[in-house]
């Protein structure tokens, strides 16, 4: 398998569009064509991630569109990729696949979702779809409550009173939202305090308001290829240096709520391919949809043990200085999360950690980063290493 | 690049079921899992093709689902495909390119739909939603009207009369009904006549209701594997000897409708690579969602050059004891459309095909078979091209 590099990438302001999903696609897509230098005409193929077009446009069979829209050929195949929350992450690892394998020598990927514009009500709706439609959907679960679930049982299992948990959830949507206040496509860039969290409307207990993240509209996008086309580039080079993606079926069957075994068995490919442990990793970002996803995610990567990990937004050792940085875009809380491109815009961010262009929030002297994105009720995880 | 195989297939009966997807689809992995003698817990990954999950049982993010419906393990990723009518062929390539790669050995493809019990209504309005949904939906186009501009344009361009080709494109309705009522799994087995096609309901100026496929439900898979895995397996391999995939973008750009561009540039990807031309092929599954389709397709697989193929199916050609026989399951006019399926029970029947399986429809000393499906309105095409 030959080395796979990151050319060029790019990134929408993330919050509430006009734009359709095609435009958003298309600014995203083209400033990562024009960063790497190469012309649409170019690409060989397109991998893309979009979850809720039909609904949110009428938009099924994306791909082909999205392809016409920035000026690819016919012969490259434009194929459409929906896993929940972790779209695009699974759209980029098959490209990343395919390149590696020869199959084809640089490709576009990109992912768009219009998740804010469509109302609360129907993405709610249509965001629970991701749940088992059959066992899970019918019972009237949301994923707040998937979330609030695996609160509750976290501090039952680690006998942790509840309110002192929730304090130090409490710290993970401030520490996202502080780090979001230096990231000028976020979509909240405010800082928020204990109060602000702590007093929020609630949502499904234990979660409030700042517990959540946002529903966004957004698009990213990267510029894959092979190590010659890398290497003639000219630019700061990113490389995949491992993968991984799991999948696990429904709640029934998974039971412990507290570990994401599908995130446990993908990050195991993706370190194990890459020849790195957690140790080695410098900035990380991993999926905060609820303020407890990030405990837990901090957990099963492998940043603490089991039940370890819930301090460590408290402790600071999840921010700038910190051992490893968390979510320095401000993550899905601050940024946003336009779920079909939400994988993207986490390499988005690695990258220009990776390549020292990150600005306020750059993690000093970051050589390998680490990308989680979750997908459904815990359904599917999909990891990538980065490193320069 | 190795070799990669076909070990197992499975397909459900096509037609209107009470199954939920899962159950669909589990019917036809398990047939297609105990064909290849291996056990699930064997399987690496899932590939999954599916369409309007979201809108017919408020399903998305099937693949997880899927893959614990049928006990594959946590460790294998399971990725949903879409692409509209192209779907599970699209789902079946990436398959076989990863395990040619060698990044899996053997790996699970399914694809399954209930696009029947949803009613015409919701059928007709979602399939409408791989048009593009800001040029083309919004004027009142569905897919009958595309391919009816298609038969339109087909007529004008090469001077036919239209009650003329009406005739010819009858006959493929007829034999492939004729077709299906050698096929137990076809939804429709009952022979028609030029009567029932050219007296029919009128659907879309000059399509009738006999030259338009029926919406159905159904599912298909197979088990794929590398050439030491089937070498060991026993039974009598099918290899995949070429595969394609090209995308075309919105109708205002392709104008030519009786050339699919798409096809051409992807079944020209698949012959080079299997070494093979049509003049090789013995039997073909092709898309036949429509009469003229069917023409279309004839001549874009390079069995006909442009403008020659109409009279395929009049003059015998095309059936049994003919040049190339055409859909001998009786295509997606006779044996049905579940539209994320169709892919892969084209490959089911190629299968069936030249491992002499096929019963009454078997085409003798088929050695080599060819797959084509075609999504949205000529927007993506894929093709496999299978050998014994």
């Amino acid at each position: 398998m030959r080395q796979v590099g990151i050319l060029g990438v790019g990134m929408t302001p993330f919050g509430i569009s006009e734009k359709t999903n095609l435009e958003l696609f298309g600014e995203a897509a083209l400033e990562a064509l024009d960063e790497s230098g190469l012309e649409p005409s170019r690409m060989q193929a397109l991998f893309l991630g979009n979850c809720l077009g039909a609904f949110e446009e009428g938009q099924l069979h994306m791909a082909p569109f999205a392809a016409a829209e920035v000026g690819l050929p016919v012969g490259a195949p434009a194929t459409r990729f929906e896993a929940a929350c972790a779209t695009a992450t699974v759209a980029a690892r098959h490209a990343a696949l395919l390149v590696a394998a020869g199959v084809y020598d640089v490709v576009l990927v990109g992912g768009v979702e219009r998740a804010a514009r469509m109302g609360t009500d129907l993405a709610t709706t249509t965001f629970a779809m991701a749940l088992d439609a059959y066992h899970e959907g019918p019972s009237g679960l949301t994923f707040p409550g998937v979330f609030a679930m695996a609160a509750h049982m976290y501090a039952a299992k680690y006998a942790l009173p509840l309110p002192e948990l929730k304090k130090h959830m409490a710290r993970v949507a401030i520490k996202n939202h502080h780090h979001g206040t230096m990231n000028p496509l976020a979509q909240f860039q405010k800082e928020i305090d204990e109060e602000t969290v702590l007093t929020g409307p609630m949502i499904a207990d234990p979660l409030q308001l700042f517990d959540c993240c946002p529903f966004s509209d957004g698009a990213a996008a990267a510029v894959i290829a092979e190590e010659g086309i890398v290497a003639r580039w000219g630019g700061p080079p990113v490389w995949v240096a491992g993968m991984g993606q799991a999948s696990r079926g429904p709640l029934y069957l998974q039971q412990d709520l507290t570990r994401v075994t599908a995130r446990e068995a993908s990050v195991d490919q993706a370190y194990a391919q890459a020849g790195l442990t957690p140790a080695d990793v410098d900035v990380v970002e991993l999926h905060d949809c609820f303020t407890i996803a990030e405990i837990l995610a901090v957990e099963g990567l492998g940043f603490y043990p089991p039940g370890q990990g819930y301090a460590a937004a408290t402790s600071g050792e999840t921010t700038f200085g910190g051992r490893v940085v968390v979510n320095p875009s401000g993550g899905l809380k601050a940024k946003g999360h336009p779920i079909g491109a939400t994988g993207l815009a986490q390499v988005y961010e690695i990258v220009k950690q990776l390549r020292g262009q990150a600005g306020p929030r750059q993690v000093e002297g970051a050589k390998v980063g680490l990308v989680d994105t979750l997908g459904g009720d815990l359904g599917t995880v999909c990891n990538l290493i980065l490193r320069n």
